[in-house]
């Protein structure tokens, strides 16, 4: 573990890669070593002085994810900054495999020695993608990327979930239809720290710019966070395919995180996180010890005789918990 | 125990009052009560081949819900049934009060000596409320009533809630204002039995039965439910003030009901709720763990050195788990 933990300082890659292995493994004594290594390095709040930065990118399938963030990560890849991109994409969790998370997707990318991709985990359930993730982010800034591109598509509790886990969250969004904006849900809106309007090229140009702007006039409707520096959050359009924009949009970024270091609100917020991660995942174990074999049998057990209609649901949930989860 | 066990089975109102009020406390010792209460009563389960019906009503605010229960009740009171109404409203559990169970919004209903109306519980979290709720319905038919009316408000997850526990599960709405069906959630919709639309009357006549067909165009095309004969779920008329349309309603209920007794829909449904509502209660029951005070004050001390940085998350969860929550 010691050696381990070295090699991942020092930033080899292959270090990081098992070492992630070794964080979405569901064998108890690959936890326990987790654990330990973990212990050893120096968590996300202590790196909150530290220039790397956790970026959570969301969009619906079809709005160009794979493609932004390869032009975006290899735009700071040529600047000489260490880039990881992990996927929490729940669908592949469903279906056991990874899709969105395939390197083949980011083929430039995946070959640059600067950057690190790592699909996403097929872990079965939230909770777990959720640990796999979070622990996978602080090892890639232990190992000394510097900026961490968190992807998700953007359905369900998953960009929630990454929101919690980042210092700036970003939308990529299509050029609207018509006037009126796309059915963004106003949650995700208000977690958002800068909206970006892909697809600003050929013939979608004009659509993308008036999208923007519609965006931009509903952002001045939300009311000011006080995270937020004077004109964010902000919307912009990038192309992804023409990489026209990526350099401002990360302008952008720099300065919104620049801001809140100086405020304090960057550090404020991974303490906030950190605490909120320790609750979930507390909550997580309790609820974990019901998957244990004889947990298992003892509920199937009182299910059973509920469902004949011999034990009260209350009475049966007392046994239970009583008899069956005390350890 | 026996005493209000025998006094409830033989239908005494202050003996089911005095039984809800225990299964509302928060105190443990009352809990054990309740429980035993429960276990002497035959179980939801066991009682699915009375003719009791458990009926749920949603509605959102302004929609006639008060109005139509009054009325509904009053018809079936006047039919010598015996009507139990409980309230189901999360907004009554945030302010502590119950407003939308207050017996002054059905005057003529809560003086009828066959209805019993029990305004919503003030507890905190939804699973409070639910075991609650769930076990005053038992009760409720234990004390003999024929129809337990469960009402509740057209938002969030009290819906689905109150669904678990129903046999029969109904949706108050309003003419609508155009040709446009209001923006009822899908998921909402596939949960009715029966849609009621209500204000059939005056000026808003003709609009309701234009808003009724279009709803009954929209329920076609939904899949057929295993749980339906032909031509549920249905969409009806109905005037809460003019007290027109809800004898026509009430025989669709027991057409309905009477077909899923037949095909034992209705005693397969009642147990799986109870294998549910027993799994939820363990979980339930699991995390409550966390609000004992040692482990409140647990938390909290580790909760804060992992927001210092000291501590990671995983490692305090697993302190949390291992030396706090293990009795």
């Amino acid at each position: 573990m010691d050696d381990l933990r070295d090699r991942l300082l020092a930033g080899e890659r292959r270090a990081l890669a098992r070492a992630i292995t070794l964080v979405e493994s569901g064998r108890a004594d690959h936890r326990a070593q987790t654990l330990q290594l973990l212990e050893g390095l120096k968590g996300p709040v202590a790196m909150a002085d530290k220039p790397a930065l956790r970026i959570g990118l969301s969009g619906t399938p079809g709005v160009g994810k794979s493609t932004f963030i390869e032009a975006f990560g290899m735009m700071l890849t040529a600047q000489g900054l260490k880039v990881a991109v992990l996927a929490v994409d729940p669908s592949s969790a469903r279906s056991g495999g990874s899709i969105l998370g395939d390197k083949t997707r980011m083929e430039r990318l995946s070959r640059d020695k600067n950057a690190f991709i790592r699909p996403s985990p097929s872990q079965s359930h939230l909770g777990g993608v959720a640990r796999r993730t979070r622990e996978a982010i602080d090892l890639c800034e232990a190992a000394g990327f510097d900026v961490i591109l968190i992807e998700t598509v953007g359905v369900g509790q998953s960009e929630t979930m990454v929101a919690e886990m980042c210092d700036l969250f970003m939308l990529l969004l299509a050029p609207a239809g018509g006037d009126e904006l796309q059915g963004v849900k106003r949650g995700i809106m208000e977690m958002a720290d800068i909206l970006l309007i892909n697809k600003a090229d050929g013939e979608l140009k004009r659509q993308a710019v008036r999208t923007c702007a519609d965006y931009a006039g509903a952002l001045r409707l939300l009311r000011k966070r006080p995270q937020d520096p004077e004109g964010f959050p902000k919307a912009l359009t990038v192309s992804a395919v023409e990489e026209d924009g990526l350099e401002k949009a990360w302008e952008e970024m720099k300065t919104l995180a620049e801001w809140r270091r100086e405020t304090g609100h960057f550090a404020g917020r991974r303490a906030e996180q950190a605490r909120f991660w320790f609750e979930a995942e507390v909550r997580d174990g309790l609820l974990a010890r019901l998957r244990a074999p004889s947990a298992r049998q003892a509920m199937s057990a009182l299910a059973q005789k509920v469902a004949e209609g011999k034990l009260s649901p209350g009475n049966a949930a007392q046994t239970m918990l009583a008899d069956h989860l005390q350890t």
